[in-house]
Parts: structure tokens; C-alpha cells; sequence
């Protein structure tokens, strides 16, 4: 296992101005995160010449290193992307401001009053692999909830993340917000140090393979924000609407079989079993899907065997495992035993079946008649995504900016003692006031 | 260090029992989940003589073995205390239910409906020291916000928290939760293999001393609501009603002083930190606080030095560490540096500085001019107390049981697609509907 080292000194002099400069941005107003956000998308776009050709650069170096074509796409970052993401950074620019909002609004006694405040997490630790978009993305979502954000993206990617956080150091330095509230770190040492930054950094969000998550998730003991895997289903119950089952099912596969809230394991009620694989074994063929089934699914078409591995595989990829079950509860069952609590969908027309698998499936989320691939946080309305978490505590599902905020209880009085209350000289009121 | 076992094959078909049951518990109603506690009273009050016996059994055997006084008041169970427990429980049964309740609910598109719905978290494991009242108490904020608990006490009251596990699992025989929702384990071995329980228990609560929470902070991975330290402070401000100050100070800390919300640190602006000393230094003496003061303080009837030590310890005793700052910014920075973002006051009759403090300061509890003991889920009128969180993200500060609750995104549609949106054939609506 790789070892984590301690923070150096010049980390934790780095890390310690990002959590300074992190404070004073926890106290600007609405206007003045919104505003400096433009000001990071201005000084990107006076930037763009200099981002791509630092791309360029890394373009070349990866070439020559022989990456692989897909992670070369990822990689490429060229004017019209680059355009794309400067328009993302505006429209987070443009969201409802997480802060300030009062949750809880209650009279203690006479004179005192409770309130809970939403503020922000503090400083967020960002690991991402070789997307430089990401830069842009998490960098204007901590500052618009109000957070420091100390950032390390993948090698292959580094001179396009220093010139766009060159850029956005920049556009901050043209606004209200301090530009140390966001760093880049550089090299492996630090990006593993920084899981040991407990008290300077308050949050960790991983975006990368399932082992870079896990890597991390059993490395630190600052919370981590993610998932290590996402192992979907789609149950077709016995009263499905088949032809919706085909196409809902298709869609949930092939959609983007490189997201994580694609499905893996299609499960059929015995029932309807033979009549749906009909239909849907020439439908997966013809869209390039290979299916892996268990004993009985064989019987109805499906080629291959599936053996115990496969249910637990994300395959991220063109393949899918098919099992059949006896009941609802087989294949909630299933689902519990192999899931990974990401999003799980039936497809039936009998409202009290699809009641109780929503009801009863604990994942972060359960459909019914909908593509799993629904499962983000722009789909879902939020207007941006920090990632989808799988872990049982909030946040959970899509995290919008609302995952970047935490809460805080000001108590206010006027010389209220805990002893008088305790000797019943006063009494709670626990009063209620408008929010 | 201790080292972690592994789970036994019957503590994981224990564990096993518990997560099952718990899905059960999941879904049933308010009525039934507040009848199940009714049931549970109704059952302690008919086992009261034998947990009672039960309790005389482990007090004998500790006082035998010679055990701390506090601690034989803390571990004894008699028929008055146990009234008030079980009132406890028929108080939790009367609190509002915290389940279903629906957070959000969106239109992504016609016929494709999002509800964000609160749920149980699933399964809670709970560690605690001598007081066997807590079994009563967590295992009714367990079932009443639906979840299964697996519990831990502390050996000294072994035969008392058998007596009341029993009896609470009579009650339920009679209700329509399982039994099967709460166990109790009586080993040293399974409570450490109760860390390695991830997938089965979703949340440990630990109950007790710093060493016991910080050591199971660093020997699981499941998430952990507690916190270690409590390291409170008090900042009597330049503009501070020094009457008021004194007051609130000496409550603050002596209230009870063995709790987290007691504050260990007073913080004294210098301008009038002759005058405040003047008056609460005698204070202290009368209450029998010991104080322990930096350089400045001395000067002003501080008997004892403190040394740097006395910034980060808690007490949880009748001392306190007094130091003279020049300016609320050096107050903040001190807090900022020592405390552990319990619960923070300022003293201050200066509307501006009071808004700074509690804006600036990222503690779970900003006071103004009231006592830190108010930093309590009872005052706070949650009805019910969990334990107080220090982590920065939710849930922090005082837990009801809100803390025992999470959420789920339930989607309905109507064979709706993903490819539909990606093609741009169909638009989000994204249109908020009534709650």
C-alpha cells in the first residue's frame, strides 16, 4: 500500500492561507461570491490563448507517453471546450446562494433566541484525474458556497491546471474574494499529504476510478464526499409494461455505460421472463450489448454465463448481467446483497409494487418507470455537481452546491444562565418563529 | 493500540438480524413506530423489579471491585430513575415523527416526478460507558426514527443493561416492530468488531470519554457522530456589560463543569480586563474555580501561571485558563487555534462585534451574551438528545433525531429516457411543485 506521508512544512503553510483566506470569503455577501466568479470567467477568457496552448502541451507530452485515445479526449481542453466551462463557471455564478439561510428560527426564553444559519464547510480538498474542466468546475462551486478549495488533478493534465488556475488566481485577485482561497497542489507527495491536512481541510471529493475513491476513503480521517462504486439495477416485475421495460432498460445501459448510474444487473420476474428476453436479447445485440446471464436467463436467449463475479462487477462498459428471480423480494434481496445503495429502478404498472420497492430499496435513489441515467445533479435541476455520493448520510445522491454548505446555531440573549433554568426560576418556552 | 478483530460469524448473523428487521422498521407508520415505545415503557415499567435486582447485582460487584464514586452514581438504576427513563421513552414516542417527510418535489419533466423523502439512516451502533439509562434512551430514538440499534455498555453495568434489553425486546414482542431491531452485545471483542461492521450498521454513536471516541474515529470506516474534544470559550469583549460578563462566565463554566459545553478557556479584552478580573476573580475563588492565567492576567489577581498546555486541555473541571488579547481579532485567532468548534461566546454589548464573532467564528454553537451550557439538545427543544457533533458537516452540534435520519430521491416517470434529453427531442422543466 502506499504510504502517506506528513504535510511538509510549505504544504501546511499553503494549506493553513487557503483556511485564512477561507474565512474572511465564509463572510462576503451574495454579490460579491456571484461577482467574483465573473471575474474568474472574465480572466479566463483573456487567459483562453495561453490555457490551450498549455494544453497543447500536455497534449503532446501524453502522445508521446502513449495514452490511451480515451483519456487523450478527456485530456484535450480546445477553445470551444474551454468556452463551454467559462459558461458553466457564469452559470454557477448565477445560482441561489447556499449561504445565509436560516433553518431553524426559535424563541428559548424571553431574549433568547436560536437560529440555524447555513455557512459554508470551510476548505474543501479536491483529487480529480485528467479532466481539466474540473479545475473550473469545483473552483467555482466552492467559491460561490463560500469555501477555500486546495485542488490536484492528474499529471497528465498539469500544465493546462496550472495556466487555468494562473486565470482564476487572477480573476480573483479583480475581486472581493482573496486569490490565496484557492491552490493548486503539484505533485504526488502533496496531493497524498493532503489526506493527513485534518483541521485545515474539512472535506475531501475524490473524482476519478473507483480505487483513487477507495484509496482515499481508507486514508484519512476527513470526511470524503463520493462513491467507490456504482453498481445499478433494473428490476422488470411481473406486471411491467414490456415494451416500456426494453426501452427503459436499453436507455439505462447505453446511454453513457461509462457512468456510474448506468445499471449492471438487470433482474426479470420468472413471470414475464421468457417474453421480455425475446425482446430485449435482439435489442441489446443490436446496440452492441453482451449479456451475461444466470442458469435460468439462458434458457430465454441470454449466450453467455454469468458466474457470482458479475454481480458485483461495474463494468463501465457494454456488458450486462442478467438474473432472473422468483418475486419483488428476490430481487430486493439481490439488490441488498450486491448493490451499492447508488440508484435502483423498477418498471412495472402495479403502483402498489412500485410503492413498496421505493419504499423498501434503501439506495440513494429508487425509480420506477425512468432511466437510471436520471440519477445527476444537473438532471435533477441542481444546476451543477460536486458528485454523487453513495455514502448513507447526507449528502447523498447528485450533491449540488447545498453539499458544500454546512450549518451553524447562533444563540443570541441577554445574560441568560443555564442555572436558572435548571433550578426552575425560568422555563423553556421552545417558541417557534417565522423562518 | 488495540487491534481491530475481525467480526464473528455470530456477530455478523446478529448484525445480519438487526439490518433485516430494520428494513421492516423502515416502513412502517408514525403510529406504529410510537406505539412500539408505548409498548417498550409499558414493558420496563413490568420488568422494573428485575432491572432494579439487576442494577443492585452490578453495584455490588463495582463496589467490590472498588469503583470511583462518581462512577457508582453514574452506573446506579433505581426505581425513581427508572421512572424517569422510562418517561423518557413516552416522551420520544410523543416527539414528531421524522420519517416521510418530504424535503423536495420537482417536476423534471411532464410525468417525471422527483421527491427528495427523509428516511432511517438503517442501522445505528452504539457505544457507551456506565450509565445504563442510555439503552433506554438510544434505543428509543433508534426505533422511533425507524432504525435497528446495536448497543454496547460498559461491563460495570452488564447485568442491568441485560434487564432492560430484555425487557425493551418483551415490549416489542408486543408491538408490530421486531424484536429483532435492537440487540446488545456483552463483549469487549464484539464492540471492537462492531467498527469492522461497514455495510451492516451505517452510523456508530459513542458515548463517552475522548479516548473512547477518538479511538473509534481512528478504527472504522463507517461514519462516526460524536466528538472528541469540547474545548469552549468565553471572549468578554472591550464593550462588554462586565455584570453580565461575570455572571455568564461563572455559569459557563460551573454549571456543571464535567460537560463538553463547559467552557475551559476565559479570553479578556485588555482594556478591560483590570476591571473584569477585579470582579470575577473573587467570583471564581467563591465558586471554588481555579484559575490558571498568561502573563497579563497574573497582573490582574490571576493567582496561578498557565502554560501552554492549559490552552488545549479540557478540564471538565473547577478550573479555568484565563488570557488577556489585545482585540476580538486575537481572540478569534486563539479560538481559531485551540478550540475544538464546540460551542464559542462573546460577552458584548457592541451589536457590530457580536455579528463579527458569530459570523466569523466556525464553531457548531456562536453565543452572545448567554451562558455555553445552553449548547444542549433539551434547551435547544429537540425533545431528545443523541449526543452533540463537532464534525463541520451535518449533523452538527446538538442531534435530535433528526441526526438519525437521512434521505432518498424517489423518481417516477412514465418510460421516460435519458436519450430523449441528450438528443434534445425533450427540455427539463425543472418546475418546483408544492411541498
Amino acid at each position: 500500500m502506499t504510504s502517506v506521508p506528513e504535510p511538509s512544512p510549505e504544504l501546511l503553510h499553503r494549506a493553513g492561507a487557503v483556511r485564512l483566506a477561507a474565512v474572511d470569503l465564509g463572510q462576503t455577501s451574495d454579490d460579491q461570491r456571484a461577482q467574483a466568479l465573473h471575474a474568474m470567467a472574465d480572466a479566463l477568457e483573456r487567459h483562453a490563448d495561453a490555457i490551450v496552448a498549455a494544453n497543447q502541451e500536455d497534449l503532446s507530452r501524453s502522445a508521446v507517453a502513449g495514452l490511451a485515445s480515451a483519456l487523450m479526449a478527456r485530456l484535450k481542453l480546445d477553445a470551444s471546450k474551454l468556452a463551454g466551462a467559462i459558461d458553466g463557471v457564469r452559470k454557477v455564478a448565477d445560482l441561489a446562494d447556499p449561504l445565509g439561510q436560516r433553518q431553524l428560527h426559535r424563541e428559548l426564553d424571553q431574549g433568547l433566541v436560536l437560529e440555524r444559519i447555513s455557512v459554508p464547510v470551510g476548505v474543501v480538498g479536491v483529487i480529480f484525474e485528467a479532466r481539466p474542466d474540473a479545475v473550473m468546475q469545483i473552483a467555482s462551486l466552492a467559491i460561490r458556497s463560500g469555501n477555500g478549495a486546495i485542488l490536484k488533478g492528474g499529471s497528465e493534465a498539469r500544465c493546462t491546471n496550472e495556466a487555468v488556475m494562473t486565470a482564476l488566481r487572477d480573476g480573483l485577485a479583480k475581486s472581493d474574494v482573496s486569490p490565496e482561497a484557492l491552490t493548486l497542489l503539484t505533485t504526488r507527495q502533496e496531493s497524498l499529504a493532503l489526506l493527513r491536512l485534518d483541521g485545515l481541510v474539512d472535506l475531501i471529493i475524490p473524482r476519478g476510478s473507483n480505487e483513487l475513491v477507495q484509496f482515499i476513503q481508507d486514508n484519512t480521517r476527513i470526511p470524503v464526499l463520493g462513491h467507490a462504486d456504482g453498481i445499478c439495477h433494473l428490476f422488470v416485475d411481473a406486471a411491467a409494461d414490456l415494451h416500456k421495460a426494453v426501452k427503459i432498460a436499453v436507455d439505462s445501459k447505453t446511454q453513457y455505460p461509462a457512468a456510474c448510474n448506468a445499471i449492471e444487473t438487470l433482474l426479470v420476474h420468472r413471470s414475464v421472463a421468457k417474453e421480455f428476453l425475446a425482446r430485449a436479447c435482439p435489442a441489446f445485440q443490436e446496440v452492441g450489448v453482451s449479456l451475461r446471464g444466470d442458469q435460468a436467463s439462458l434458457a430465454f436467449g441470454v449466450p453467455t454465463p454469468a458466474t457470482d463475479e458479475d454481480w458485483t462487477t461495474e463494468y463501465l462498459d457494454l456488458i450486462l448481467a442478467v438474473r432472473v428471480v422468483d418475486s419483488i423480494d428476490e430481487a430486493m434481496d439481490h439488490i441488498r446483497q450486491y448493490g451499492s445503495r447508488h440508484t435502483e429502478v423498477i418498471v412495472t404498472e402495479d403502483q402498489a409494487a412500485a410503492t413498496r420497492f421505493v419504499s423498501a430499496v434503501d439506495s440513494a435513489g429508487v425509480y420506477h418507470n425512468c432511466s437510471s441515467r436520471f440519477a445527476d445533479g444537473f438532471r435533477y435541476g441542481f444546476g451543477a455537481e460536486v458528485g454523487i455520493s453513495t455514502q448513507t448520510l447526507p449528502p447523498r445522491g447528485p450533491v449540488g452546491l447545498d453539499g458544500l454548505v454546512t450549518y451553524r446555531y447562533v444563540l443570541r440573549g441577554d445574560g441568560h444562565l443555564a442555572a436558572d433554568f435548571a433550578s426552575g426560576q425560568r422555563q423553556f418556552t421552545h417558541r417557534d418563529l417565522p423562518l
